[in-house]
């Protein structure tokens, strides 16, 4: 989690921008030139993703250090979506962004190592390896317990990878499940302890391991229990702005170095045109710049400087 | 799940075959190809699995009802394994086989109706509706509750397609949460409610709704527990095989009537010829076939016949 870590210190924003380009979400003119070449295909589709995502990041490198596609939202265009997302991973790479593929991924531990290999490491082509996708860090759900954990660690260790594993999610419903009592403890803190003790030999310079944890800004009152009884877990937190939760909710995730976190918008960066007066769709990365920016000082607001060691 | 059942009553052979094809368990002779047209690359490994999958598929789908893509094995291998993926996911229903896209997919609502679009429904792209990946059903982690569950029931109900939710998982960690105690329930039992009510107005003609579950053959008593608990939940069972369980293990997934349960088996089957005394990797497709009938007549021996309504 180090390189994640130092990044968000080096621009002092503990911030990831959620690549989650639906169509709906691309300006109509993106869409026009990409139909008018490919049609209305699957193909056209992903093109105005990737080029929706290249002006995006191209508008926000310098000053968000994180990106995070969410892969449904290419998947939902098929393999060409797909493609849009391995492309989007390369383009962010290359402008210095660290890259956490939100895929949700958990299986079995000789799947899990297939899927630790697509994502954060390489795969033996007739002795060749090669990189598949290629992310910094991958989000995982850990039902299937640590079978399915060890391979990704392993890959953590070797390549100086972070997975983000589900404890706490921002939806309405999370607590169906989550919030049910294990002996004492409820689903989520058990899933919470578990991160700690799959981390514990992986941890870094700041004291975090490479085993976040993902705990929605929805439930603040648990975001702060979480922060005090994972010392050592970073959190990547989703649910600011579209979803409800504002800085003063987030800001219990973070430890008093002002580390131990990231935020995640997507709509909210994405969009954030459309919240503006006088803009027009052309506007779209300026907007997500300017929205960005005040992401940061907002979150800033709350928690002050990110302190380097 | 009425369409899937109807294809096991046809056939008589209530298994599903695995389509996990690492590149090892692809032959040589099909790899060397490939690799001399495309290189030791992403785009000449998806080949390979490709030319493997049509092979395998046509020696099974007059005898075996479904295929069940693992996603992991397809995205180890880049864009370009998902349009592999994509690819034998249409060749399989082409020869009339269901298909059942493993992929464990989990996220919050709206994410997940990106995720219900790409694998089972259909994408807008400028108006016009797209099929992405076209399965027949997907594998989900319900981890999130409801509201990651819903989505994806509209389009079972509309477009005659099903899920299968992770209960109890064949791996030897899944009871580090899987059987953990909440109130006086497993959270697998728990789990395994969810799917009752989640498919409760989904139910087909035979009785079983759109919700299966994943209960794995390697817990032969808890798959015997839940057969009795859930009699409207239709069961994908792993772990057949490679993984340790047998017939008799799985047979406590059927039902009076010799349904409820499809079984997987993928190592089992891809990598018969491996097990047969003379056979060469150039015979892999009709081992596999032998492997095929040799398990559904192990587990038809145990259940019996499967009887139309």
């Amino acid at each position: 989690m180090d390189r994640l870590i130092d990044k968000i210190i080096e621009l002092q924003n503990p911030t990831v921008a959620g690549l989650d380009p639906k169509l709906d979400f691309v300006p109509e003119y993106i869409k026009e030139e990409c139909f008018k070449k490919y049609g209305k295909t699957l193909e056209g589709a992903a093109a105005a993703l990737l080029e929706f995502n290249i002006q995006l990041i191209d508008a926000l490198c310098d000053i968000v250090p994180a990106v995070k596609p969410q892969a449904a939202y290419y998947e939902m265009y098929g393999w060409q979506g797909v493609r849009a997302l391995s492309e989007t991973i390369s383009y962010a790479k290359s402008k210095g962004m660290y890259v956490i593929t939100d895929g949700k991924r958990n299986d079995i531990g000789t799947t899990m190592e297939a899927y630790a290999k697509a994502h954060l490491g390489t795969t033996d082509i007739g002795g060749e390896e090669v990189e598949a996708f290629g992310a910094d860090a991958l989000t995982v759900n850990g039902y299937l317990g640590s079978d399915g954990i060890n391979p990704l660690l392993d890959i953590c260790k070797s390549r100086d990878k972070s997975i983000f594993a589900l404890v706490k999610t921002s939806n309405p419903s999370s607590g169906e499940l989550q919030d049910r009592k294990i002996d004492s403890k409820t689903v989520y803190e058990t899933m919470g302890d578990m991160c700690e003790s799959w981390g514990e030999s992986t941890r870094g310079k700041y004291g975090y391991s490479a085993v976040g944890a993902v705990v929605g800004a929805t439930y603040p009152e648990m975001l702060r229990e979480l922060r005090e009884k994972l010392p050592h877990t970073f959190f990547l937190v989703p649910g600011y702005g579209a979803q409800g939760g504002g800085a003063e909710d987030a800001k219990f995730a973070f430890d008093k170095n002002g580390i131990g976190a990231i935020v995640n918008s997507s709509r909210g960066i994405m969009c954030a045109w459309k919240k503006e007066q006088n803009a027009t769709e052309r506007d779209f990365a300026a907007a997500a710049r300017r929205e960005a920016l005040r992401m940061r000082d907002d979150l800033r607001g709350v928690i002050g400087d990110m302190k380097a060691l």
